[in-house]
């Protein structure tokens, strides 16, 4: 294993959180905040951190296999969440260090589950710090460092594939520096926008940049105790219709700026998405009408509202949708499993996913009535490979083994069923609010300590879908030369043997 | 599509369904009970509908697909559990038609649940019928039918295929007749064991028939209000023990029997499904002497009763469990899904399929860190086949999608979230009680006959393991004339000309 250039990697890392961090330390000295200072030790400690690893590691070099791609993302997000937990116990807003490390981690994987009771105490400093966090998780702080860090080179596609949702991870364009600076173009493009929307409805500037943060990501942190709820009908419908844009994957956009907008409105992922969100939309506001005394309106803004922000996996919220109707509860739960789409911000199991497996039930049933026929799979118009369907497979299973077995440490807890199982599929698919103790106008604090670490491990395998958590926390990983290592060297040798032949011929 | 060797096969299916129902008949005749005459009824109108529908088509012939297979298998058991349902209609003392197939679904199916609110107010033969029906649906009435009716023959196994619950079906003896008649052997061996020691515990002969139907098909139908809570510690240990037993795959008892214990004792899923039920019951244990008061040897016979009667998908009780502490509740929930070995007669997604599901899960592991790698899987010291991988992967993720389609339909009913859930769970793997409103001293009698179709349905799908009624509620299976099957009889047409061609040179 690549060890040098894991602690290299690691250590930009840790210069750009000092980087971000400049942010809310201005924001802090603009209100005058006591904060200020709390953020300023933070960024010493992160740049000190990260200076003394890549000067260290500097001559570091050599190639980054799958292993050290998933671990140099995993242990980022570990540390980067560890950091971004300082300035909250320094600053003592959050005293408690697993406390902020929750909330932390709630933001960069884009959840938005807290465990503040009240958000409203929070100075302006850290609520912009806690938003902006969702920012960056959305489209990842690796795909931002190699936007701008000039020295990375297209071995990394490992480690960004490890980063970036979806059930395969496509290139836009043939340089992955390329793709990612695309990529992060049109965030920064979209996030004005909707900032420009939202401040035309009459929202503050700070209010507008925490708000755009949350959508963008779709995160959810609000500023208020009550989420978007005192917000005019305007800025709500603002807020959906964004949500909804955020969890479109990106690469569509490229081929919108790029004039081919037709071929982007033929993706099939982003009609199944629209359909999804349609339908589950319908539903509740006929249930809405008929359970609740709500004007056809009201039911359908506020339904709209709660889809969009529930199947982006944003988690905002503008009603306490635990007091809807048990059918409307049920929808959203299942919205909850599905998703964004695949390379959008949102998390979930992401609506290609699902499609996918959909698309393999269909063809066992097909199989089973017609052994000897062989089925083509296709999805947005190219065959689909075997091993990518049976990747989609065993990511579902290993998806359910994982939420049943956080379920199953929660209930140590000894809270209520619909609260442990709706906490761990808001906290696994990066929602954030669920259902009962954990609803939209409730929090996280009342969990013990060993819940809230529970929650955190299952917001950062949902965010970095699963593999490269689970690879870092292997203990293998760490200790084994194994054979295929051994093997792979091995032929890298007798390729560099090759070419150096090749060359003096 | 065969449409006359569907009719014909259902049609000795009912002349089957009539024999059977003679048991409770003389049940009733020996309790000198009003319930006799329904019996009787149900008789006539039973073997009628059979004779007339075999005598109609006793000259088809041809080829048995596996669409047929599926078909007839879902037809007899639909049909089956209808016409099971009479005597209940007919006597008054369930008068209501879909209440009255909901109990008798839940009885063939092996899952116990029942919209009864007083088992104790039914007769005798009434309570002898829904035990039996449990005994029948355990091992299966079609592979019952082959077993006994001599005219069946080898192109049975599609058929027999789609009844025997697992991952995969493999006959014990060459011909399938021989291994219908083994197992129904084994089956009937071990059923008369279980009585000899429920008799020697002092249970009347009529409780220990009943309770032994109910263990041997891990059914699970009482015929007592608080299910086994008022028989001994001895009987609540016999029949932990025998529900053990028959959660066993039956091939392995062919193996003991044969003389081969030793190879029967190396079996991977019978020791994994042991583990399972063990670990299971220590945590419980644990759980329930910290947190309730009780003596430790209460505590390990109730854990070790209700983790056997959850984990076989029985669904007997000696305790309501409903008010054990959440982490032993969320036990017994994951238990649910396991259930029993492949080949037994217990539901669940089957202790091989979960390992299945595991290793895969390990091998995509495995290919991510080393993509050049090739691991073959093996089970049983056998390696598996790709195909039957993906096979399990997509009958997981079928499973998933019905369970919470199941669950949506069932939020229409407005329940609450922890019933809705824990009643699919329970109908879906056929156990029984759930928590919350349809927990173990509660019942299903407040859904409404909406809800308890879904529920019926369910249990069939569990039962049948989903395809066959998947297959069979299709519409296109009924009208299409595909392409393969067109393909398969000139296949068949160009084999028959080969063979005869052969035969005159």
């Amino acid at each position: 294993m690549n060890r040098r250039m894991i602690f290299f990697m690691i250590g930009q890392v840790l210069e750009i959180v000092a980087a971000l961090l400049l942010l809310p330390l201005v924001v802090s000295i603009i209100y005058h905040e006591r904060c200020t200072f709390a953020f300023l030790i933070t960024i010493l400690i992160s740049l000190g951190a990260g200076l003394a690893l890549t000067l260290s590691f500097r001559k570091s070099s050599g190639v980054i296999y799958a292993k050290e791609g998933f671990i140099i993302v995993a242990l980022s997000w570990i540390i980067l969440s560890a950091v971004g937990a300082l300035p909250f116990v320094i600053s003592g807003e959050i005293p408690n260090f697993i406390d902020a490390f929750f909330e932390v981690v709630s933001g960069f994987t884009t959840t938005g589950a807290s465990i503040l009771r009240n958000v409203e105490l929070l100075s302006k400093g850290m609520l912009f710090w806690r938003s902006f966090t969702h920012w960056i998780g959305g489209m990842g702080v690796i795909v931002f460092m190699m936007a701008i860090v000039p020295s990375q080179n297209d071995r990394n596609m490992h480690v960004m594939r490890a980063e970036v949702p979806g059930p395969t991870v496509g290139k836009i364009v043939p340089r992955l520096r390329d793709t990612a600076r695309i990529l992060y173009l049109l965030y920064i493009a979209m996030s004005a926008i909707e900032v420009v929307f939202l401040l035309a409805g009459g929202m503050p500037l700070f209010d507008s940049l925490c708000h755009m943060f949350g959508t963008a990501g779709t995160g959810g942190f609000g500023i208020k105790a009550d989420s978007i709820t005192s917000y005019s009908p305007y800025l709500q419908w603002v807020i959906t219709i964004f949500m909804l844009l955020f969890g479109v994957n990106f690469n569509l956009y490229y081929l919108v700026v790029r004039g081919q907008a037709g071929l982007a409105l033929k993706s099939t992922e982003l009609r199944c998405y629209l359909l999804i969100w349609l339908s589950a939309t319908v539903i509740i506001v006929i249930n809405l009408v008929s359970h609740l005394d709500l004007g056809l309106g009201v039911a359908i803004r506020q339904a709209a509202f709660q889809t969009s922000s529930i199947l982006t996996t944003t988690g905002y919220g503008t009603t306490d949708f635990n007091l809807w109707p048990q059918l409307s509860k049920t929808v959203l739960i299942i919205l909850m499993f599905i998703g964004g789409c695949a390379g959008s911000t949102g998390g979930g199991l992401k609506v290609s996913r699902v499609m996918m497996l959909f698309a393999d039930i269909k063809r066992e049933l097909r199989h089973l009535l017609h052994p000897r026929s062989v089925d083509i799979i296709k999805f947005e118009g190219k065959r689909l490979d075997n091993s990518v369907l049976h990747s989609v497979n065993s990511y579902f299973s290993l998806y359910v083994v994982l939420l049943m077995g956080m379920i199953l440490l929660l209930a140590f807890d000894s809270s209520d069923f619909e609260t442990d199982v709706t906490a761990v599929i808001a906290c696994f698919n990066n929602i954030g609010p669920g259902f009962g103790a954990v609803g939209p106008a409730a929090n996280y604090a009342d969990y013990s300590w060993f819940s809230k670490v529970v929650l955190s491990a299952g917001m950062l395998l949902g965010r970095l879908e699963i593999y490269p958590i689970l690879i870092a926390l292997t203990p293998s990983t760490w200790t084994s030369r194994n054979i295929t290592t051994l093997r792979d060297r091995a032929r890298q040798k007798a390729k560099r043997i090759y070419h150096k032949h090749h060359r003096e011929e």
